[in-house]
């Protein structure tokens, strides 16, 4: 702290690639409180942004995360890792800044660690196979394997049935507000409706097209997209 | 409410099968916290115990849980699902009495989210083919395949040796207290130990071999065992 002038507490750091799905996650809650923060880049994949490093295999970041997998969030004596579990951190702790992405009571607080749960445990598990064939193997010059397409496809169909009829209720996955729920869904299903065409998947269901319209255009996704594939989109308020 | 005497709120409801993974994480919780609750038998997997009835695939269950899957919880006017969501909410409902199972300060609350993530995202899915092939799938009159069961392990030892680092820092995973990330491994640890007999893969590890003590010996948690398999175990203190 400088004896003089206003004390500028250090930023919360992020170690992690802006393209990759978890790392989006915890980038976008940042945004949305207008949180600074700063971006360790850490290529998980390789991509043609950067020669691949392979630092999230190194001992000195296996030292911070165990398990060599990114995102490493850092703020103050806090480091922790797994995206879902540092958005709550980021939700609570700027809870009086920005929209209650965490809700403002207990019973929408429910709400969305339960919405969260079923992004993680049924969501994901059925869109993430069809995202990693039809745009990561793509990505990488492969081929994605249809019988691990169609399947994927077909389980993420009665997931966004059960969906459709929850959107039909309220505005957004946890309530009539936007919450860490419905974030955390942004990385894949962009993938899958932009990258891989399957738009039609959401489009033909009235309440899950309104949602997924209103929650792709929000301001803080569209301009971290700009950051994240600066070669495909620009940020419109640019 | 009667006119007079003391009133007495309605019991929250617990819909599941005490012997299923999910279904015991949220009856253990309950149990640690000391709150009543009435279990509404849903069979989920036609065990002996009784004949199957598939409740669970019926609509009028479908109507509260869509994704047909348990447990479901009610208290009052929550009605939710996902059981790392209900533990939260039990936790935080009840933080005054009983352990303090979320934590009792922001980092610590931090720390068992991160953990419970880890339990979700890297331990289940190791874990889980091997208790499939090995225990569930003995119970159906099946045989496992082993093209399952060893590649699972192989991944579940890689997640062990991480363990066992965290716990030479920690009593606990997410700290020096016992919390929902511990409690929530014990289901399908319980099983792989004794049912599937793969105790060594966690007694050849001095510390994960303490904490697994530890939380296995937990009256909670024995009084669970005796009342989920009460052909197998007995309460020791009944």
């Amino acid at each position: 702290m400088p004896l003089c002038g206003k004390y500028i507490p250090p930023k919360c750091r992020v170690y992690g690639a802006p393209y990759s799905i978890c790392t989006s996650r915890v980038i976008m809650t940042l945004m949305e409180k207008e949180v600074d923060y700063e971006l360790r880049l850490l290529d998980t994949a390789g991509r043609d942004f950067r020669i691949l490093t392979k630092e999230y295999k190194e001992p000195r970041y296996l030292a911070l995360q165990p398990f060599g997998k990114t995102p490493l969030f850092q703020d103050s004596e806090v480091k922790m890792f797994e995206s879902r579990a540092i958005i709550r951190y980021i939700a609570r702790k700027h809870d009086d800044h920005g929209p209650h992405l965490y809700g403002t009571n207990e019973k929408e607080r429910t709400m969305v660690d339960q919405w969260l749960e079923v992004e993680a445990q049924n969501y994901n598990p059925a869109i993430a196979p069809a995202v990693f064939h039809l745009v990561f193997a793509a990505w990488f010059g492969k081929i994605g394997d249809i019988r691990v397409i169609n399947p994927s496809l077909e389980r993420l169909e009665k997931v966004l049935d059960i969906y459709e009829a929850q959107l039909m209720k309220t505005r957004y996955l946890a309530g009539d507000f936007f919450s860490l729920a419905d974030l955390s869904h942004l990385p894949f299903t962009h993938l899958l409706i932009n990258h891989a065409g399957k738009g039609d998947l959401y489009s033909k269901r009235p309440f899950l097209k309104a949602w997924w319209e209103d929650i792709f255009s929000r301001p803080t996704w569209l301009k971290h997209l700009a950051k994240a594939f600066p070669h495909i989109y620009y940020d419109p308020n640019e």
